[in-house]
């Protein structure tokens, strides 16, 4: 197979054509498939449904702290929760807040908390400035919604093998006085699957930041989400890290259920320092008079351990992992001996980050959604939604089925050769 | 039984030493009592374990509308759960949004949108100068908690027995742009049990405020909590009334099923015209990517429809109508003939309100607190905690047994009457 750029306009006009017929056929067909959605398949879900049977009207409803579960109380959750929380991201269960349903309700409510009443008795961001966020791109949309919903300027730091830019985070961070935080998914992140190295942990725990009142905003939403048993990433557990290096309050970490157990109906968490959980549980005694204790001790009682939960993505990961292997094989075959996009096979997470020719994203989307198939909007992974060079799209293989997804791909792979033909023949 | 105030100097030295000698054998008790919390009892929380097994594991997870309840999406509310609630307020189900666990963080959130984002693009609240609330009084101590957290500045509004001086509230709303907001409870309010009468809440309807971000926080905490079955109070609903005064916009209303199944573990609601819900879903798709729908689901399959939920709440008034009975009896046998006190026999909600002869509040409070008996802090039912006659106690009978509850009750008169003693000897 010859690469798309060494071929001649000849070739390329004969390989247009016939990819235009193709797609013309495909078009015809009336599909309606989605790969955009970072949403569980309906039978990872099945999978937690023996939770719905854990707590009945003849359970013991309480804690092991003697609160009863159903009455008010808890603002910051069971110590129950906490310590299943705990060994999801490796921290002690005591640097542990059990909120409700959402960690993203979680990050957004952490935000508008610093923006407006400061942070650990900092004066509000609000009244400092135009205070900024370093964003390392590609990465999650709905952080970089948050920071501009909150009139936050963001600043892009470019993503590498290892994790983000060290260099251009140090330099902001311990320069700018109005650098407060950094948006990080340090593990499967969100959309490459990148996995921040022991060294670039080391490094963001050893930041000297500028600004007394920065944080590390470190959303660890994909910690237990691999795909493989055998080859499974881990990293440095950041608070403990951040303490041994003397910046014990630098960051916040969050987590939640979500793609555990079931999306909306999970449990979700931050974890901290002393000082931070401190400032924070003075604020969230405003907020609410605690979160939903019942639905912590179902998923106690159905997991009991973080060796039980372990156990249950393991399921999970045998109903995904076919699905990132399938379009792993089939990008393999018929993309990159092309020579018309990379990506990188994940270990773990939701997603796939496919980079085409540059130019080519929003094209490759649109033509996608013409014929049927849906993918997650170009630009989404930056913020203000504008990808500079136009080459990145987010693939999310786990809602559809492996049939239907294939059908996609196929699609997918199509139009991807169609619009880098096109790419190629504007030159 | 002699009026205090008719007794001459020698009768109440005589009446002061042998309540004295009373007190101190009750300090010896060692009792440790609580009136102070509004908190269903277990046996009340019982009533609801049933609804621990209308889902599982075996369960149908369709909403209505096609969507599967164990995965993401629904930002307001399924349509089942906004039916529901619906009921219980008396609206129409296209004018509420269903929310997480609990209506005071719903408030928090809507105080604090408008603090900073602003109400259906007004200018934002923290812009606009040092804002107002007008607050009636006593009143919900938490209310209070969230507008002081905001900096809002608090003006107590006096309240009569069908409601809150609505001369004074007209003169406030509809001349001063900066009176943003009332916090009402205008079914059984909390403390004093009052409810609004028909003309009360037609002159809420019909304010014609200066500021046009003005809202009226119509918080019917207490709609379907009523003590008995044939003498309910009905209050007119106000979303309808605002819309027929041509002011469709200007109330904000919340509920929750805290205290109709379980506390922290019920749902929270908010109701209010399509202007308004839409300005408040175009903040909410920041801040989450929806609530429970499997607890909302959960309580629609246990009540199906606002009479199951009625039908419950008539079981729990079996449960708490004895506790409110006993209390107003002691009351009236020991407080009411010796003219030291005064109160009002609710009909329904959480709270008997107190009134002690003037300065004598927080010497009962604390006098209680030394004989074990914990009541509610004096002053908390009002903003900034001040109590200007210092004479208002609220008092929590639902949660202590009612064996409990008749001790308290006991220590209490006895303590009622020292301090009144006391207060008289001074003159």
């Amino acid at each position: 197979m010859k690469k798309y750029q060494e071929m001649s306009r000849e070739e390329l006009v004969a390989e247009k054509e016939a990819l235009e017929a193709e797609y013309q056929k495909i078009k015809e067909q009336g599909l309606a498939l989605d790969m955009s959605r970072g949403k569980p398949a309906a039978d990872q879900l099945d999978l937690s449904l023996p939770m719905m049977d854990v707590l009945n009207s003849k359970s013991n409803f309480k804690s092991e702290n003697g609160m009863d579960l159903r009455n008010y109380g808890c603002l910051d959750g069971i110590p129950e929760a906490k310590r299943l929380v705990a060994g999801m991201i490796g921290c002690k269960p005591e640097n542990v807040i059990i909120y409700g349903n959402s960690s993203l309700n979680v990050m957004y409510d952490q935000i508008a908390r610093a923006m407006y009443d400061g942070i650990c008795g900092n004066e509000p961001w609000c009244k400092q400035g135009k205070v900024k966020f370093l964003c390392p791109v590609p990465g999650y949309d709905r952080h970089f919604a948050i920071t501009e919903h909150f009139g936050i300027e963001m600043i892009p730091i470019e993503m590498h093998a290892d994790g983000p830019d060290m260099d251009a985070v140090e330099s902001y961070v311990n320069n700018d006085p109005l650098v407060k935080g950094i948006w990080c998914v340090p593990k499967y992140s969100n959309p490459q699957g990148v996995v921040y190295s022991d060294e670039v942990v080391r490094r963001f725990a050893a930041l000297k930041p500028a600004a007394k009142d920065f944080r590390i905003f470190w959303d660890n939403a994909y910690a237990v989400h691999h795909l493989y048993k055998d080859n499974q990433a881990q990293i440095l557990e950041i608070l403990s890290e951040c303490e041994k290096a003397g910046n014990p309050d630098i960051v916040l970490e969050f987590c939640s259920t979500s793609k555990v157990t079931f999306p909306g109906s999970g449990i979700a968490a931050l974890a901290a320092s002393e000082a931070n959980l401190a400032d924070i549980r003075s604020q969230l005694t405003f907020q609410t008079i605690g979160y939903d204790k019942l639905n912590q001790m179902r998923h106690v009682a159905y997991f009991h351990d973080i060796d039980g939960l372990n156990a249950h993505m393991e399921k999970q990961a045998e109903l995904i992992r076919p699905k990132f292997e399938m379009l792993n094989e089939l990008l393999t075959k018929e993309i990159a001996p092309r020579g018309i996009g990379t990506w990188v096979n994940p270990l773990g997470g939701y997603f796939i980050c496919f980079e085409s020719l540059e130019g080519c994203a929003k094209e490759i989307v649109a033509k996608c959604k013409d014929a049927g198939v849906t993918m997650t909007g170009a630009g989404a992974p930056f913020p203000y939604g504008s990808d500079p060079k136009d080459n990145v799209i987010r693939i999310a293989p786990t809602f559809p089925s492996l049939e239907n997804l294939a059908k996609a791909a196929e699609v997918f792979v199509v139009v991807v050769r169609l619009v880098s033909v096109n790419k190629l023949l504007e030159k």
